[in-house]
């Protein structure tokens, strides 16, 4: 694979390809042209070289793209070859949902523990995890390998708990908070701002009844 | 406010202004320049200004933003000067943090009626909702005049819920289940691809190591 910087919007298109490159391979679809490929995702075909070519290519021209190869290479790209170890911050409805998709784990992230601090959830078991106390939160990451913390709490809370996180050596964070966090570059941050997806919705709702009065 | 078409990496930002300036207004600041709010945003001050000039501008060049009026006009933009009846259809972990999160109401989102194909969830009451049968879905959404609906239930059922929402004149979709929905154009759709998002941090972080082996 060569080393050059690929962009932002190309790696968050990668998903959604292994996505359907997923399903094709479960209905035992063996190879696909780039166009048939535009056809299903609603893509340009062009626009599907354009992003294989930041990875080599994956496929010879004319010839299609071989789909369980290209998914498993979409993989190894993602990282889904390797397993990562995550913890849950937060054991609220929303830290339950997330430890409760089974999807997850089949992809190599393995939830290892999950923390509150209402002691009323001390115990609690969610899957395989019993909720422990925030306290002992910073030697679990150390002890266990921690790569990865997913951060369902308030905003209020969430700076200071991704500092300590970023000092017992996390990797990334899965932000839930409605927070943007200040961490060194060094560690990955994905926020997931729910609120501003619904904003953007309604922001689309409206624009499209603007422009469609007789809608 | 200008007609012309607007981006979706415009409308992106437009809520992480709008929450960046919520802030702002309860800390009591009522003026700021665009540097200002660039050094806090990290995002560029000509960015700030190119974004604005989408909606006419705002602000008067060396003069700074007045705060509140900024939050106002902003909110109006994204639609949030309305009130919006939502259902949620899945009442699992998802829906149900969903529904708990009371932000969504003071923003103008009034959650109206929750639904399942559970039998043993029918009935059970998340805030002042009483959980529902799917049967009852399409004839609620007639009647209580529901603009979104939150579709938090897996992706083999996605699809055929939503071709009976859109029968039944839902104007936006938003959508947590694993699969791209086909709607008609003139349904807004907003996707959390919760894996999706998982995976573009795994791909961040693996890639980061690839690039400072030393670290």
């Amino acid at each position: 694979m060569e080393n050059k910087e690929i962009s932002q919007a190309v790696i968050s298109r990668l998903p959604r390809y292994f996505r359907y490159l997923g399903e094709l391979k479960d209905e035992g679809i063996e190879r696909i042209s780039s166009q048939e490929l535009s056809d299903i995702m609603k893509v340009t075909a062009s626009q599907i070289r354009q992003d294989f070519n930041n990875f080599g290519g994956f496929g010879q021209q004319g010839y299609g793209y071989k789909v369980e190869y290209l998914y498993e290479e979409i993989g190894k790209i993602l990282g889904l070859d390797k397993t990562h170890n995550l913890i849950i911050i937060g054991a609220g409805n929303l830290g339950q949902a997330l430890a409760n998709y089974m999807n997850f784990e089949r992809r190599g992230f393995l939830f290892k523990g999950m923390f509150d601090n209402n002691p009323a959830l001390y115990g609690k078991k969610i899957r395989d995890m019993q909720v422990r106390p925030m306290e002992e939160m910073e030697q679990f990451v150390k002890e266990n390998n921690i790569d990865i913390a997913v951060l369902t709490i308030p905003k209020t809370e969430a700076r200071a708990v991704a500092e300590k996180l970023v000092r017992n050596g996390i990797r990334g964070i899965w932000n839930f908070a409605h927070v943007d966090l200040n961490v060194p570059k060094e560690i990955q941050v994905e926020n997931v701002h729910l609120s501003d997806s619904l904003m953007k919705l309604t922001y689309n709702i409206n624009r499209f009844e603007q422009e469609s009065p007789g809608c």
